[in-house]
């Protein structure tokens, strides 16, 4: 076993330091895709991140934020953690804080974290329930969706097709720390078909979210075999290939003028009937 | 019955005229409460409101839409019954409704709505569904509630409290029409209080949303006499005085890390089991 560089503790006060800039560079997708990196803001999202071992390369604080006893005895168990397995502190003054989160009143901490996508496509052989979310625009959404499937017990989420951007600032933040706990992976719809196949054969059911869906989504059993709920884009909902996936497509009864609620109630709605059995 | 003046339609070219500069103002919420306006933005929120008989004190649209046919169309109608109803047109160049909207590529058509608040106080006899929001902070959360409650048939919507104004820009925009077609009031928490004592009178429940309350929200009915739902703010939940007034506490079960779910989410999740016997 290689042994790890203990990481370093730095004070930067310069904004065109180098190392702020590429932290800077991370609120934009093409930087982050290049570097593999996204950020996580606060002390809450970067502890759930270290527990849930993603690997924080740079964790950023206020200098000033160790000269409060509370602060620092939250601070300095993360960058123990963190040094130790390789990451480096970049001590900062307030206002080059307040320039990397572009916000007034900054998070006390800013953790830079590695890249990664942990979900698997065997097919289970119980009766867990995956979320596949398909061309998902909105980032707010995108975590809510996250948010809610930790909180109802979805055991992957998948992203189908051409979503916005998982690792962005705004998403991370709207999963209020779900992001690091569900298994998450990109699919293509190629691949979703294959893997509507596999929850088949395993005795399971592939369920479609659909505004003209046949079905009642409350008439439906989601108690037997693995379960794939698929929901579809904000504007459009399902594309025809991902409907075709399906074997089954519910629509949530409503009443009122709406055509449609929004995609990350409609999804706990779903998500919640299908994990009611379970709850 | 006195005769309404038809409004005019007035060509704007400058930055600072001053009807543009108080339009700009309603970006904030001082200027909204000072003058009793807000925007939508679009012609289907433009429409809903209409439709619906909130009164557009202005529209404003580049003047270049009307060289389109398809934007003509959908234009002259809805400015006919606005002058109609004496409310103006102004028509500006591209870049001035850039400005307006604070956006690239700006909703073809921006109202300026006169508030109201229309829901009533009399306790409903039957089993009609009301929803309180006790202390919302986030915009794109209330405006969703209000979508949601709208499409599963909640008679109206009670905001609790020192809430985030319902008539931002952001809020309206969530709504997607919904603002414009559901009931709503302000509140105070004495009269959340009077009210709730009202819909036990008439035979009905007032059902608190609690992450600690003792019964799971799936095993009440809601199916006799009037329901009164309330949801309460995203970091603290219900206060000590909404809870007091509610006669039970159901919880949403949860697996997993989480500690909460989204509000929008949750409030999606009970206002379904609430209105289940009805959909």
């Amino acid at each position: 076993m290689s042994e790890i560089r203990q990481g370093r503790v730095e004070e930067i006060t310069s904004h065109s330091n180098p190392r702020i800039k590429s932290i800077r560079a991370l609120a934009m997708k093409k930087a982050r895709d290049r570097d593999g990196l996204f950020i996580a803001e606060g002390l809450k999202l970067s502890t759930d991140a270290l527990a849930a071992g993603w690997e924080i390369t740079t964790l950023v604080h206020p200098k000033r934020a160790l000269e409060d006893d509370n602060l620092r005895g939250r601070i300095e168990p993360l960058s123990a953690t963190i040094r130790a397995r390789g990451g480096d502190i970049l001590t900062v003054p307030d206002k080059l804080m307040v320039a990397l989160t572009k916000r007034d009143n900054p998070q006390v901490v800013l953790s830079v974290i590695r890249q990664k996508e942990t979900a698997t496509t065997d097919v289970p052989s119980g009766n867990e329930t995956w979320l596949c979310l398909e061309k998902v625009r909105d980032p707010g959404n995108l975590g809510t969706c996250f948010r809610t499937a930790e909180a109802l017990g979805i055991a992957q989420v998948l992203l189908v097709g051409d979503t916005t951007d998982p690792f962005a600032l705004e998403t991370v933040r709207a999963t209020m720390g779900a992001f690091f706990h569900v298994p998450f992976a990109r699919l293509s719809n190629e691949q979703l078909t294959q893997l509507a196949k596999g929850f088949r054969t395993n005795g399971g059911n592939v369920t479609g979210a659909h505004l003209e869906g046949s079905e009642d989504h409350r008439a439906l059993d989601y108690s037997v075999g693995p379960q794939l709920l698929v929901m579809g884009n904000e504007q459009a909902g399902l594309t025809s290939e991902a409907s075709a996936a399906c074997d089954r497509l519910a629509r949530i009864p409503m009443a009122g003028e709406a055509d449609s609620l929004n995609l990350a109630v409609a999804t706990g709605i779903l998500t919640f009937a299908a994990r009611n059995h379970a709850l």
